[in-house]
């Protein structure tokens, strides 16, 4: 298999992203970072790099950067703490390693990746997973690294909205969940799935979480086979979107056994697989890539940040989505 | 549906369970737990309870007893705390809830549930899952309420281990886990996963994880898709067993796919998703029930405690497995 194609794909975050919302000068920065992004994780496959390698590379970029969900420039929970979660898995062993509830790590995609290499565990949680960051040798940042002016106004926002008749949620029934709760119904995680030259595949997602979170809430970023999934035989892929609808249709899992066991191809799958999320109630979108380079990138939402980058053909790096629903099966 | 078939399946967990280590007392008092479990669930069942009334029900006994590796009895993790894990989904409604890294509250599967009817959310962790706990008016129990004498000499038994030549852990590589970490061997678990007279699926987990464990480990136990699936189209189920190897082969769900897109019978799926486990390596059970009242409870390890009860059948309690290869597809 050495030396067939390779490539990745990312994204950062979907949701209600409307042209009318972004000035010119955001929208170019939004594309600087993701090509930034891309072109971290080719520069690794193209020198024969793993996939495991590229897909770090690539989500380092988009943590470092203010404009996404994760890292710097997260979402804070309800205590007004950034707390981050993230997740990584190895197409060709199965391993994966996953991390929530961290305040202090500046890359979480990183420590999750240590979790997979240098532990017997998947997942480890809040000061258990700093703990063990210490353990092998990390740098702390205090909580205030991650924090942005942006943030705190959405924070502000979210508390704004929640003080309001009807607004209010805790303990309260699943729907009355506001809006002020998702980001203001834009959501910035950032993931990316890649092939490498040998043909193995790997995924890894990185989150700040919804803005205004109940602390400790956990979405589907760290949780293996809900926001990350990767397995050779099917597909790399990594989630985005209202995360406890991917946990419950374990998003990442069903497109692979929808191409594994229905022989469907990886568009499809992924397409079918949004759609039964979509029936649940949930929004959001994907991006993935097979182990013959075809990539898809569906999402249900007005916009979803994303690119890819596949040997032999040119970049694409997009934001809006016009014919969004025509990009699931429902067209 | 109205009135037709019901039932449900439990364990208290797989592993290296032979008769010889089993004083008849103590096999006896698994027997008495298991069947106590069994009843509670099969009560709620059949005065037309709901299967999520009576998968809580029915764990809520094996988490009160000694026994099992759940509430009081569950195991010690590095620093000497008992740390646990619980998850529970509605089949019918494809509603979860899980929470993770308990240390105060006495049954974790109620908490799991009330995060799935009184939260937006699916999971919540460590001190935030606690203080909504606090928030919904929980009792909070010291962690001594949950620390038992042979679980204290476990403990002490696994560090004893650890402190050998080759038997050191922390941030080694994952071959380098020794069995000290994994409860002795003997994983004690609990689960339960009913059909309730209405043809309602449901399925829920409760687990103190691994003896020795490093703090903040989560296994299966919690994660919607690996340790607890349910879904009317299908099946629903509760696994026990080396966790991470059922995290990432997402076995819940992996069973569900496999009746659904292979077009499977349960018992068939069941033992094709043990399979593919033990080719990562994976140790452990599962139990399962669906729509029609078919029960699984296949398992690769020498024991697991276990037992059924459908209308209109014998009730069964098991905890030997003299044939447990044959309950795999392997034979």
């Amino acid at each position: 298999m050495a030396d067939s194609t390779f490539g990745l794909v990312v994204h950062g975050g979907a949701g209600v992203i409307l042209r009318q919302d972004l000035t010119l000068e955001l929208e170019a920065e939004y594309h600087t970072q993701l090509e930034a992004s891309l072109a971290a994780g080719y520069g690794v496959l193209e020198h024969g790099g793993a996939s495991l390698e590229a897909v770090v590379a690539a989500i380092k970029v988009m943590e470092d950067s203010p404009l996404f969900n994760a890292g710097h420039g997260a979402v804070m929970n309800a205590e007004g703490v950034c707390e981050l979660d993230a997740s990584i898995m190895d197409g060709l062993t199965l391993d994966a390693g996953a991390v929530a509830g961290l305040q202090h790590i500046r890359n979480p995609i990183a420590l999750a990746r240590d979790v997979l290499e240098r532990t017997p565990h998947v997942m480890l949680i809040g000061d258990g997973a700093e703990a063990f960051a210490r353990q092998v040798g990390y740098e702390f940042v205090p909580n205030e690294y991650f924090q942005t002016e942006r943030r705190r106004r959405q924070l502000a926002l979210a508390r704004e909205l929640e003080a309001k008749p009807g607004g209010h949620r805790p303990a309260g029934r699943k729907e009355r969940v506001t809006f002020a709760t998702v980001d203001d119904n834009k959501f910035g995680t950032v993931g990316c799935a890649a092939l490498d030259r040998k043909g193995n595949l790997a995924a890894g997602t990185s989150t700040g979480g919804m803005t205004n979170k109940q602390y400790g809430r956990v979405g589907d970023s760290p949780i293996i086979g809900a926001g990350t999934y990767a397995r050779n035989a099917t597909c790399a892929l990594s989630a985005t979107g209202h995360g406890e609808f991917f946990i419950r249709s374990v998003l990442g899992h069903n497109v692979s056994a929808l191409m594994e066991y229905k022989g469907l191809p990886l568009a499809e799958a992924a397409g079918e697989a949004l759609r039964q999320l979509e029936e649940l109630g949930g929004t959001g979108g994907l991006v993935a890539i097979d182990r013959l380079g075809h990539v898809a990138m569906p999402f249900n939402t007005p916009g979803m940040y994303r690119g890819c980058r596949v040997a032999g053909q040119a970049p694409v790096v997009e934001i809006f989505g016009a014919e969004y629903r025509a990009q699931t099966i429902r067209s």
